[in-house]
C-alpha cells in the first residue's frame, strides 16, 4: 500500500506550494516517464553545495583535503540512504511492480536518489535558501557529530586515545555517572579516566557520545596544564 | 613580474569589498600557507550546483544522463583552464618560485583551480546570488553553444532547419537587419522568414548568433500557433 506523500511532507516539514512536485521526487524511474531522476540531479548539487558551505564554516582552519573528506563521509549513497530510512522514505515512494517486489523500497540507490530529488523539488517549489534550510537541518546530527573539531584537530576522544597508544598506555576509561532528562531531553555525565594521572575530569551532554567527547577535552586540558 | 590583481578583478566585472579574499583566490599553494584550496573547494560546489541548475532549466526534456553529460563536457579542467586563459589568469598568480620556473601559470589544475578558487571568493565576499551571476557571465558562451544532445531539446535554428527539411521546404533565411551599439554593447537585429508563412519575425542580440536564435524561437511559435 502506498501512503500519502502528504504525510511524509509534513513529517518531514515541508509544505509544498506545487505538491506534484514532491510526488514526482518520490517517484522511482520504474514507475513511469514522469520520475525523480532529473530533481535528483538538482538535488545532488545543491546537496555538495550545501554541505561544502557549512564545513567550509564550520571548519575554518581544515585543509581541502579534510573538507573533502568530510563531505564525503557525509554525502554518499550509504549515509543518505540512513537518512531516508530514518524518514520512513521507503513507505512513501512510487516503485515499479518489479521493484516493489524486489524490495527496491529498501535499496540504498532508491533511497539516496529519492532523497536527493527531495532536495531538487524544494528548490524548485521555493528557492536555493528553502532548499538549504531544509538540508542543514536534515543533516544536524551528522554535521555535529564530525570527527573534526573547530580548528581542524581530530575530536578530543580520538585525540586523547593517541597520546595515550603514544605513550604506551591503556586506553582512556569512560564511566557513565548518571543519566536524566525526559525521553526528549536526556542529559547524559561521564568521567573520564587515564593511567597517566589521577585526577578524572567530567563531561556533560545530550548524548553519551557529546559527554564523552566533553569529559576527554577537558582531560586533554588537564594533560596540558600539567605537561 | 606579478600585477595587480585589482586590475583583473575589474577586468572580471567584480569589486570586492574584502579584496585580500580575491588576492587569496590568486595564491597557489606553492606560494604559501594563506592559498587558495579552501576557497577552490567552496567554488568547485558552487559552479556543480550554478551549471546543474542552468542545464536543469534550459533543457526541461533532457534525461538525467543527458544532464549530467552535459555538465561533464562544460565543468572539467580543460574548460576551466579554457575561460581562465581566455581572462589571463595566469598574468595574476601567485605562485613560489619552483612553479614560476616550470610554467605553473599556464598549467591546467592551477590556472582551473583559482578560477574556482575566485567563485569560492565572490561567495565569501558577496553571497551566492552575486556568484551565481558571475558564473553565468563567464559561460554565457558556452551555454548558449552547447552541443546538442539527442534527448535534450534542441536550440531553436536547428529545430526550426529540421521542421523545414521535414516538410521539404527551403531552410529558414536570416537576414541582418541593424547592428548598432558601441564596441562592448553591439546589438544585433535578424531577421528570419520561410518558406511557409508570408509573416517573418525579428530576433535581437548581443551576437548575431543570438539574434538568430531568437527570431527562430519567435518563428517556431508563431508557426505553433499557426497550425
Amino acid at each position: 500500500m502506498i501512503r500519502n506523500p502528504g504525510v511524509l511532507s509534513e513529517k518531514l516539514g515541508l509544505s509544498f506550494n506545487d505538491p506534484e512536485l514532491f510526488k514526482i521526487a518520490l517517484t522511482h524511474r520504474s514507475a513511469g516517464v514522469n520520475n525523480n531522476e532529473r530533481l535528483e540531479f538538482l538535488g545532488d548539487s545543491i546537496l555538495g553545495y550545501v554541505i561544502a558551505q557549512q564545513l567550509y564554516g564550520r571548519f575554518p582552519a581544515a585543509s581541502e583535503g579534510s573538507l573533502s573528506r568530510l563531505r564525503a563521509s557525509l554525502v554518499n549513497e550509504t549515509s543518505l540512504a540512513g537518512l531516508a530510512r530514518k524518514h520512513k522514505l521507503g513507505d512513501y515512494l512510487l516503485l515499479g511492480q518489479g521493484e516493489m517486489k524486489s524490495g527496491g523500497y529498501d535499496r540504498d540507490s532508491i533511497l539516496s536518489d529519492a532523497l536527493e530529488a527531495i532536495m531538487g523539488a524544494i528548490f524548485k517549489d521555493q528557492g536555493i535558501a528553502a532548499c538549504q534550510h531544509w538540508i542543514e537541518w536534515l543533516f544536524e546530527d551528522k554535521l555535529h557529530d564530525l570527527p573534526l573539531d573547530s580548528d581542524g584537530q581530530k575530536d578530543p576522544k580520538t585525540r586523547l586515545q593517541e597520546l595515550m597508544q603514544a605513550k604506551r598506555l591503556d586506553l582512556p576509561e569512560y564511566i557513565l555517572l548518571s543519566m536524566g532528562g525526559s525521553a526528549h531531553e536526556q542529559t547524559f555525565t561521564v568521567q573520564c579516566a587515564v593511567q597517566l594521572i589521577a585526577d578524572t575530569t567530567t563531561g556533560v551532554g545530550i548524548s553519551r557520545k557529546k559527554a564523552e567527547q566533553q569529559a576527554a577535552e577537558q582531560m586533554l586540558e588537564l594533560l596540558a596544564q600539567a605537561a
